[in-house]
């Protein structure tokens, strides 16, 4: 650090406070000045001791501070990353689901059932699920929140042939995919997601609490069985301000 | 297709038109009816010929007329989908870069360098990309268009020490990966990519021919060299009545 930014590091050994609480409190410095942004790799705890002039046990305890707070996250293989102010759910790298991804991150979510009936689809759900128009699905409409307020609104249209009495499923408390392949038996395969910036809709900017037109992310998808149907079309519409999609990506 | 609209099949054999044609004229009106949606998957042709009553020869070249025309799309090995009338790249679910993927597509794109310079970096940009505050980078700034206009505005930071002289480069006929890996020899690995919708900036609103506050799509990115060395930052905005990031994902 020093020899980065031209600081002497803020250690000293002439006053009660603790080593370690020195350095996390420099670190924390750094990241609240956005010095170090969201997703900024903090050197190697060997690096960082030379640094500091410290043992790595005491960088260690540093860090360990700062991950408790919820500054930092480490990551297997990876390193020491500050953490961002958004919650950042993979969905745009694997077909996994919000509720799946927040609990992966200990995030706290609650869902709110705003519509779960059979209809018969639009025209173009119909096709996407290759049903006849007479088909029935599933029009389930939910609002997922944490602390913080509304994250997303999601539409799914479901073929209910395929899963007979969804509909009296209670999906405040069951995950959609959940439900298909642990009640249903059914193998989810692929999707394929669309991601694009819509302004909202009255009705998306109510759910979320966002202005009419304010800009929201858009995903689109379709969910395939592991026999190639089709089993699942949704719009999902996500509030920007409280949570970034995020992907890993490999070059070869 | 009888089976699932009720309609008869479109197809006349007491009139002088190639039923071939007429079989293509009857699926353009489902696209253009909004019937079958983009992505929708056509059935398989041994079904289309047995609903229509022809041989799949028949079926065949009623398809390539589709194709050829741009509204069917065949993915080898899952069928034939109708297509997006956007352009829609999957840098969502791969490393690659938009001027890699709309290559991949046959898409005709043009650059425009707006910016092409040597700087020293913003704070956050050199923290993201492990260099001192003193150190220099290219801030490339470029314009990519279709011949229905702008799609992309791109700003990207590149490490100078590991690409010295990379600002004389003329990056309206290179891509910067292709740049960095080919003239550089530098091995890109890996990419974490976070999107969200944003209002549109002046800046990027005038660039992208969008009212000002308009959503936009939001790409943020470092890259990674296989030695870990983070390698360049960027930050794109995407038009999204023009463009939209798709991924085909796999459950497990």
């Amino acid at each position: 650090m020093t020899a980065r930014d031209g600081e002497q590091p803020a250690i000293r050994r002439d006053v009660p406070r603790a080593i370690h609480a020195q350095i996390s409190e420099h670190i924390r410095r750094h990241i609240a000045a956005g010095e170090w942004p969201a997703h900024y790799r903090l050197r190697s705890e060997p690096e960082l001791a030379a640094e500091y002039g410290v043992s790595r046990g005491t960088i260690r305890r540093a860090l360990a501070t700062l991950i408790e707070e919820g500054l930092l996250r480490q990551v297997r293989g990876r390193g020491t990353f500050v953490t961002s102010t958004t919650i950042e759910p993979a969905i745009a790298q694997k077909l996994s689901t919000l509720s799946e991804d927040f609990a992966g991150q200990g995030v706290v979510t609650f869902t709110e059932v705003l519509e779960c009936v059979l209809i018969s689809p639009p025209r173009p759900v119909a096709a996407l699920l290759d049903l006849p128009a007479e088909a029935r699905v599933l029009r389930l409409v939910r609002l997922r929140s944490t602390v913080d307020g509304p994250v997303a609104l999601l539409h799914n249209f479901v073929r209910a042939d395929v899963a007979p009495g969804i509909e009296r499923v209670d999906f405040t408390q069951s995950s959609l995919f959940g439900v298909l392949e642990d009640t249903y038996g059914l193998r989810i395969d692929t999707a394929r997601r669309t991601f694009s910036a819509e302004a909202a809709s009255p009705e998306v900017a109510s759910a979320l609490g966002l202005d009419a037109g304010a800009p929201v992310q858009y995903l689109q998808q379709v969910t395939y069985l592991e026999d190639d149907r089709p089993v699942e079309y949704s719009d999902v519409w996500i509030h920007s301000g409280r949570l970034h999609l995020t992907s890993l990506l490999q070059r070869r």
